[in-house]
């Protein structure tokens, strides 16, 4: 069974999601419908990005992901389909590949334009059914992307979040907090792996986090949380640390707790790493 | 492999959609199981009603739809099966088919009265777990709908929803709010299609929709929200706006907002279109 | 198709559940995943050792649960394979299993070492992905649990949830709480089934439950509600009642409401049956 992903803004109380499972149900009877969220905030393009960044990599490479984050419904925004490295990605052309793109360029890109592969009748406000689930089906069934319309040269991209180093800081952003309140930041991996810091991602047990042998103190919100920790089990519960997160990216957390909630924290919030 | 969708109002906090899945994992191992939603308001027909109109139209036409949104569970109700032409339907005679059956209408309802069919034993308040999930995973494992139990001839059906045609006025109600706040109304399809209005379902891009040449001006819970459009794109972020929806029906949304919230709207509120 | 269930207290909001479905996906393609619920209040151990005991009996006898609650995560407790006649689990060694254990004991338990069955790079914050799924995919597709490490001679044990019967009086206490708000207590099968009170667990229609003859009052949070009835239909919209649920253990529920919220109970409350 080749492989579908779903990702939405949709949440799950009403029937849309459902909808475009029968939609594919209708056209590739023997693919396996996997949900990677339908709770991305209502619209949120970046948050989408960061999710499917965080999510593809670990999906067969011949899945296909359906994405629909969709403020431009309706506009002339281009529906598209994209080959990757990550599988093929089907979805509306506003950034939401952005981030997945960086690590698995688009090899082809084109425009859903083949009336022949959307439902009769297109809606203004619903292209996840009329378009975009019909497309991924027929992938995933076999079609090959050429037949569904022009190639789109360049499509939209959002600007890579920030992160700086400098004398003695490495700078960032907060970029997504999840539903434990786990913050994860925008200082990542590209550091840790670079020239700049030659970071053994391999920890001693127990020992706190240096870089280049200079000690390192994690200051987020106007709080100092010190070093970057290896595992929650370092800490007690209800304290504050710094640790790599799952993703090999900075983040804030709260042993048992909350940190979004605790530290008073929202996507965009500086964050930085002070070298001493 | 067919697919066997679920409907409920049982939420995804507990394990009683995963029992229900198992229990049907084990009748018919090779299912596809599609999840519609299970975050109908706790006890509304109504809003099942509506939902499964709205997606079953969309599935496989051998698909079984599984609906437990179930007030009476332990009472006199039957538990029923009804082949229509949107699949096979399995779950309480309480209504919540009615506005399928509008569309599709039943072709044969028996009532689920087969101890083969349900579990050895048969609890007073789960029988989405002990007769209706049993019932659909042997329905789409090929037993006849007849070996369920007798025929019902007239199962439960909700009056549908008002829509009146006036001089110079359509009146109706409101529907149905989505997670977004999109506020769904009961002036649809019907009226857009019917000999009345005459109305093209074909837009001109950029042209509020006029009726039989008439301006149309939409009103609901004492706002003027102007003509029609058709999409969200000829409005700017913030501005309230009345279209015609994916399902054919009007609805009142926000561009980038939530309509249902803004304007202190409910199910059952009225709402007109004045034509001038 | 053999099925995975799926058990985390991850939510539905970030892509971790996605995640590990693509990472089982890329190693066992035909299975059939299902999710039993991802909102298990964060880090509780005894709302997933509940849950477990109320789903996994419904499910075909080689089904494989994937249960990822871990509040541990990083420390030194292990990450076990559990085979047992209600199907092989797959999670953390932290108790989750306890209540399914009872009744249907561990045949033999590993703890999951082998890296061949593990990611590349295990993370010290996501084992989800990069131990529990991967494995729970490879038993899945047939690799026999001994091949994954060494046995566990003594898994994690929570202590069964009191219930201690005197004269006249039997007491135990909230065990946990639906979305519904019903409210479901530790006494239950064990002693409607044992000698003790020699109860048929067939009622009649209509008549609330004896035991041994003799009147019983459920009170619960300085509530006294009467006998134990038969199902919601005994009574009307708004009453309060006490019930057999539907895994034969004492319920407290409100007819069309939320008898959690309206009795302001929480889980170890206590509950009492008083005979007469």
């Amino acid at each position: 069974m080749r492989t579908v992903s779903l990702t939405t803004d949709f949440g799950n109380q009403d029937g849309y999601v459902g909808t475009m499972k029968g939609v594919m149900a209708g056209i590739a009877p023997d693919i396996a419908m996997v949900d990677i969220t339908h709770d991305i905030p209502p619209q949120s393009v970046s948050a989408t990005a960061y999710v499917l960044w965080t999510a593809l990599p670990y999906f067969p490479e011949d899945a296909v992901h359906l994405v629909v984050v969709d403020p431009g419904v309706g506009t002339s925004r281009h529906a598209i389909a994209s080959k990757t490295a990550w599988g093929v990605l089907v979805g509306p052309d506003n950034g939401v590949f952005s981030y997945v793109w960086e690590q698995a360029p688009p090899e082809l890109t084109v425009a859903l334009e083949n009336p022949a592969y959307q439902r009769p009748v297109v809606s203004g406000t619903f292209h996840g059914r009329d378009i975009f689930a019909p497309a991924a089906a027929h992938i995933a069934a076999g079609v090959p992307l050429r037949e569904f319309g022009p190639e789109v040269s360049l499509p939209v991209r959002l600007p890579t979040p920030g992160m700086a180093v400098g004398d003695g800081v490495i700078r960032g952003q907060v970029l997504y907090i999840d539903r434990f309140g786990n913050v994860i930041t925008s200082i990542g991996r590209l550091v840790w792996e670079g020239a700049l810091l030659h970071l053994d991602p391999v920890f001693t047990d127990g020992e706190p986090l240096t870089l280049n042998a200079r000690r390192v103190c994690v200051v987020v919100g106007g709080h100092e949380l010190g070093p970057i920790l290896k595992t929650y089990g370092q800490t007690s519960v209800g304290d504050r640390l710094a640790l790599v997160g799952s993703e090999g990216m900075l983040e804030v957390a709260v042993n048992h707790g909350d940190a979004g909630t605790t530290l008073s924290l929202k996507p965009g919030d500086p964050v930085e790493i002070l070298l001493s």
